[in-house]
This record gives C-alpha cells, sequence and structure tokens, in this order.
C-alpha cells in the first residue's frame, strides 16, 4: 500500500468486528463475529480488523480474541495475513504473538491526540502512551511484523475540545519517528465535515509521505460518507469502515457509529476507484449481521438494496416493484 | 437566486412540510406542520415548500393545504412571500390562486423523466403531464407568480431504470421553454451517486445558464449529503433537504427519505458557504418535530447534538461528558 502510486486504486480496511463490537451492548457471539469477518474477507476486502487484546475487564466484548484468530488459523488459507488486531500495549502485543508463527503480521496501536481522551479512554496521558506504543514497535521489529497507528479524536476531543490538524500531525509525527508503517487517523466523535477533512488530508499527504494515511470516519452527525470523499479528493487512498455502520464510541451518547462500510464503498466504486470489493456480497454480510444481531443497523444500501435495476432477487429487501 | 453570480452564497429550500409530510404513515396534525414551518422559517430558511394543492384523495396527509396557508397568512409578516406550494395541476393552480393576493408567489410543479414514474405517480404520460403543466405555466404569467419545475427520477426511475444525464436534460429544457424559472432535479429513489450527480450538474448548469438550477437529494443509500457535496463542487448554489429526513418515495419500500437538512446545511457551512440559516435553530426544529411525530427520525445531527465544545446546555439531547 502507497497513498498514490496507484491513482486509482483504494484500499479499504473492514473495522467492523473490532471497532464495531467492541461497545456493542448485548454480548455477540464468537461464531457471529466470525461469519462477518469471513463475509467481509470472500467479498474481496483486503485487510480486516477482527479483534483487541485488551483487558477482557475494560472490553469484554472481545474476550474472545485468541479464540477467534485461532478459528480463523484453523480455518486454513492465509487468512491470518490478511487481519489486523489492536494491540493495546506490551501485554496485547505478548498475547499476539502466540499468532506471529501462524501468519499475523500486521497490529495497530492506538493514540489519542489529546490528554483527556488518552485517560478516559487508556487511562493514560498521551506521553505514556507513546512509551507504551514504543515498546510494541521495539517488539514487533525483530518478528517482522507491521505496526500501523490509529490516532484518535483527530478533529476533536470530547474533553479537551477541537483538534487543530498542525496538532494531530505533530503527534502523528512522533508516531512516524518510531518507524510505524501506517497512520490511521480517526474521527472518533464525528465531529469532522469535508472542509477540516481535506485540510488534514492534505497535510498528512505531504508530511508522511513515505507513510500510509489512513482515514476512519465516524456518521456520528451524518457525514461520514462525505468525509470519505473529501478524502479522497485529497488523494488519501485508504480508507476504514465498519459493515453495515456497526459501532461507535462509549463517550458519545446517542451517536451513531462508525461510517458505513457498503454505503462508503458505493460512492468509492461510483467515483471510479478500484476496491477489488464485491458490493453485493458486503450488503449481503450487512443483511446477515443484522439478522444475527437482532437490532437495526444505521447503514442504509443494506436497507435500500441497489438499485432496483441492479437488485438481484436474493438480495438485500429492498426490491423495487417492477 | 442565480446559480453562481454569488459564488459563497447556497439557497437552500426546506421541502420537508410537503414532501416529507406527504406519505408520512400516521396523521399529522395542522398545528404540527405549521410550527415546523414557522421553525424553518424563523432559522432563517430563505423558501419553505409547505403542501401540495394535490387531491386530498390522491395525499389525504395534505388534505389541511388551504388551512395551512390561511394560517401561515393571518400569522402576519411577509410569511406567504417566503414559501412555496406544489400545483400538479391547473386545479391545483386554482385553489392556489386564492392566496396569490395575500403574498403567495411561487408554485412549483412536477413532471419525472420517464413515463413509468409518471403514469405510476400522476397517472399521466410525460407528455400528458407537460401540456398540464404548460397550463399552470400560462395561468401564473398574468399573476406574476414564479414557477419552478421539478424533474422527478431525474437519475434512475423504479420502473423504467437509470437515467442518462442527457434525457433529464433534454426534459429540463421543454420545461425550459416553457419559461420556469428554476429546475429542481430529483433523486426521487435515491439512486444517484457523486459522480453522477456531477455530471448532470455540470451538464445543467451549462445548458440552463439563466435557470436557477436546484438539486434535491434523497438519502436511500446513504450517499444524500455525498451528492450535495459533489453538486456543490459543480458550481450548484440551491439545495433541497428536509428537517430530521423526514419523508421519501412511497414506491421505494425501506427507503428513507429526503437528505437531512440540517446535516446537509452542516456540509455546506463547513465548506465555507453563507446560508443564512441559524443551524442551532434547524436541530432545535429536528428535536421538536421527533417529539410532536413520536418517531424516531433518521436525521444524524439531532441525535448527537453539535459537537461538544459547541453545545448549548438546552440543545439536543447529545451533550457530551464534560
Amino acid at each position: 500500500m502507497t497513498n498514490s502510486s496507484v491513482e486509482s486504486k483504494v484500499w479499504f480496511t473492514e473495522v467492523g468486528p473490532r471497532d464495531g463490537f467492541q461497545n456493542w451492548p448485548q454480548p455477540v457471539s464468537t461464531p457471529v463475529k466470525l461469519e462477518l469477518i469471513n463475509a467481509a474477507l470472500t467479498a474481496g476486502v483486503p485487510r480486516v480488523e477482527v479483534t483487541s487484546m485488551v483487558s477482557p475487564k475494560w472490553v469484554p466484548q472481545l474476550a474472545d480474541a485468541e479464540t477467534v484468530l485461532e478459528a480463523l488459523r484453523d480455518g486454513g488459507g492465509d487468512v491470518l495475513e490478511r487481519v489486523r488486531v489492536l494491540v493495546p500495549n506490551l501485554k496485547g502485543m505478548e498475547r499476539a504473538s502466540r499468532f506471529f508463527d501462524d501468519g499475523l503480521a500486521n497490529v495497530l496501536v492506538n493514540v489519542g491526540v489529546t490528554d483527556g481522551f488518552n485517560r478516559h479512554n487508556l487511562n493514560r496521558s498521551v506521553e505514556e502512551t507513546l512509551q507504551d506504543i514504543g515498546k510494541v514497535v521495539a517488539a514487533a521489529a525483530p518478528k517482522k511484523v507491521r505496526v500501523d497507528a490509529s490516532v484518535s479524536v483527530a478533529w476533536g476531543c470530547p474533553y479537551d475540545g477541537p483538534v487543530a490538524p498542525e496538532r494531530a500531525v505533530a503527534l502523528a509525527q512522533r508516531l512516524a519517528d518510531m518507524g510505524v508503517a501506517e497512520l490511521a487517523f480517526g474521527d472518533t466523535i464525528g465531529v469532522a465535515a469535508p472542509a477540516e477533512v481535506r485540510r488534514l488530508s492534505e497535510m498528512a499527504l505531504q508530511v508522511f509521505a513515505g507513510i500510509d494515511v489512513a482515514m476512519h470516519f465516524h456518521d456520528t452527525r451524518g457525514l461520514g460518507v462525505a468525509n470519505a470523499q473529501a478524502a479522497l479528493e485529497a488523494g488519501v487512498r485508504l480508507l476504514e469502515g465498519s459493515i453495515g455502520g456497526i459501532g461507535g464510541c462509549p463517550f458519545a451518547p446517542n451517536s451513531t457509529g462508525n461510517v458505513c462500510s457498503e454505503d462508503m464503498l458505493a460512492m468509492v466504486t461510483d467515483l471510479g476507484y478500484q476496491t477489488g470489493i464485491d458490493l453485493d456480497r458486503m450488503v449481503e454480510a450487512a443483511v446477515s449481521l443484522e439478522r444475527a444481531l437482532g437490532e437495526k443497523l444505521p447503514g442504509k444500501l443494506h436497507l435500500a438494496g441497489p438499485a432496483p435495476w441492479l437488485a438481484a432477487p436474493s438480495a438485500a429487501g429492498g426490491a423495487m416493484p417492477a
């Protein structure tokens, strides 16, 4: 992956299994998670963020992290080479390292731009989190494991207020100096809007020319897809999303969560970019997930179905009258 | 209004009271409609489409059209000069004409690009609808009433399939030749995506240089705001939306409706355009409407509230923890 070496290619990371489930109000069974992960991989999603090696005390929904990875490994194929795992600290890295010989080669670390967010979310200051990340990066190097970094509250923080792009970039620079392979800027509470997205995107692409720059939007205020469009226009070629739009930040009451993968990918595809992803299969995955969770998901394409003249009879429920 | 004489100004038409309520599954009382209309006008919306002079047999929800207009007139001020009324035919025009002396000076006619849509929606062929529109335009001229035209299914039709921009423009040309003041291209079933929006927008702005060109999007597949962004980038300066995202096409099952006014206007404002609209008041209007209708509305900003550092304590429910 590089930011724009292939201008018409967009790389997509499905984060629903991790970011979507981590705050789901009801328990989600491991088979439901595996079905979603496998559906995304089968649809051609190049990379799926499948779980987090976080303490089950903090995030009980992801207590089955090892079980998920074992099942993916035992399912055969090169599946673990196409997944990413969040490791919040060295302890998480040690848990993940059990799977490095099985093909797992990509972990994600996370830090918020603000002290307020880090203290509430990770119980650490920014500096303390960066120290933890340094240890993860050091542990990854001899294993040839790719370390990506997500930069949370990159546009604004519920505790510390708006975040200027220079500040997000300055924090990202610290991560870049450590040697991370990818910087994923996250609009954790959904306060970004297109002009600000363009500003941070352009700045990040310029400053981090040798590093992959990804964008991670939330649809909390209805601008998720528009923000992704603005990021594409600024030259970003790595996007993240969540099937059905599941997920969200636990600190944002009433908020809908991650931008919906299939809604956003329909826009990406329409603009002429190649993703290698079968959109119909993504829609089917959302319909299946909605059934399994027994809750209406916030995404829209899976409800309406594709345009009536494209709708296969077996697809989503929204076929039009003939 | 002109398409781009003032580059940084965007004109917005609130269509919720007409397009939002016309298919609402439960009866909506006249006071609820008046509250919404007045809230939009108070928020600074330059024009509100308040009702339709359609037969109550076809659209029982708008059977109170005269009552609504009388109440607006009797409320004082220049209110009727800031509203638009849909008139499907000469009979509707005759009903509307009762209010011309009171200040009503803007009506909207409607035709779909395809015969399939017109037959199902208006019980007319395209040609027959155009003849009806010709009569409305002729009746409006001596009264100095502005006639706008909406062009439905401008990107695709549930019955006749996708619509090429050339075809939408060709139909719009017929309306332009009749002398309409504005052409509002409608994505009635929500099948447009940004690249196609840009194509039709650019074509329409070029062909109809002397006429106002508006865009009316539905969020059926989650691309409403992204489409509006694409239209702005193409040079369109007139947008339509519905507070809370209420509404939708009766022929599109499962579909969410009009693009949400306040979600879209947040994007418009962020991009640096002036609308003259108080966004906080629009959000309050959506919150009030949701309460009055007793149903969760599809819009998002009114649920999440503005960014936490902007949220007034009395605003929407989504204030963040401090």
